[in-house]
């Protein structure tokens, strides 16, 4: 199991198909183009203001986040991406 | 459906006529030209100052934006603009 | 009708006498010679610290600011400037 | 009348005699040679850490400011500069 | 003994199996590939917001962080890293 | 009689003999090599989360400063130097 | 005497021998290896969100801190370093 730290998430990318599941092109051209992905693990969340600031996006979330976003890791087998939650642009459903 | 995350918001930007609907006219010359489109989806709003921020700009509200501020989606066929809500500048009545 | 977001506010730059009503000449020769204009709309104020600081400036003021400070929008017939407040320098009565 | 907006102050300069009146002199040779000014307007002051920080400044202060300080302008055949007061750096008496 | 200050804590890096013991695979190729260690050391947190921040990670844990991060230090004959707990990515179970 | 603003302090420096009353030896090769010099002014402190902070230095301090700080003044015929509190590294008794 | 302002310390270097009293080894071949030194004097801490952070190390605490940290001084003929304690990394015991 693999828990991260403070702020960060881990998200298994989603094979970019034409359309998402939620509708969502994502156009071919852009340079930046978002990837979408599905949450596997969340972290406690920033410390800020004096606070912890718990994770919008949740274990399960399909999301979008930008597309060199994070550092690679194989987690028994599958490729995710260990990142920190602003990366995440907003979560599909 | 697409939920931006914290301060973003999502943007269906309008053909740029000669004159907006609230009589704004956007100096055809201006490198910067505004954008004028319409507020499609918004997030929970920033995390400042030990509080949630929500956002200033509603769902429905026609609005001037930065010229090249966003990311570009196409949701359900339509192309779409997400972005922070600091690239807003106006909003159009 | 258009209002400003969050600590911007809009302007109608008042053609350069050689002096203001106010009194106050504007030194031809600097290159950064501040502008006049007219307040024709304020936004709601920024948010800093916790809470919304209402702009300083009112609708109606006469008000020097930055030279180079602003968006050019023409609204109804009339060009004006979308600014953030910190761009005044001065209220002139 | 002028109201210089925030923490900006508005000081008429004073020509550099070899002495100023409080008996400070300031060497001809250093590049940055401070200026010396009389105060004729101050704002309400900078908002910082949630409150209005009245400014240490008034209106009849002698002063020492940063030589480059502030933008020029003319007040009623005046010469003045209009700066933030973070450029004064003394009051003389 | 020693003791990190603040923020720091110290790593006693893991030769990079394979597998590491989660069943964490760390893709070879990738530059900034993250390395695996164990948390020997501790300090009392940072400083943040008024109050000390306790550390997530406790000694004992075993750890995925940064590639470059830390000073090399040889602790009764064991290389370890002293290093910002803001280096460590996520914690290995 | 010339009163710093803020954070400001006004130093007499004093000329560098081998070693200071504080029996502080300045090595001579050390290029900012730290000044010594007398405390003769202190402004009110700076303003920072909310309050003013009061200077640590008091007049009639001897103390060790950063070579290169502060703004040259004569004041009454005796050079000093004018700079902010945090170009001073300590106290000497 | 000497009082260090602040959130500076001043440490006395101590010579590195292949192992420290702590049984640290500080590899000799990392280019900004650190130092070890004992504490000689502490000052009264940093000012940090509206208080005054007591310095966590203590005169007395032999510490390891960064290589080039530091502004040399001679006190009563003993070679010492001025510096901020963010410079210290750990105590040793």
């Amino acid at each position: 199991m693999i828990k991260p730290i403070g702020d960060r998430i881990i998200i298994e990318p989603i094979e970019q198909e034409e359309k998402t599941a939620g509708g969502i092109l994502l156009p071919g051209t852009a340079k930046e183009k978002p990837q979408e992905g599905k949450v596997v693990a969340v972290g406690i969340g920033a410390f800020r203001d004096g606070q912890r600031v718990a994770p919008e996006v949740q274990v399960g979330d399909r999301v979008l986040f930008n597309k060199f976003a994070g550092t690679e890791l194989k987690v028994d087998g599958t490729d995710v991406l260990l990142m920190h939650e602003s990366d995440v642009l907003a979560i599909l459903s």
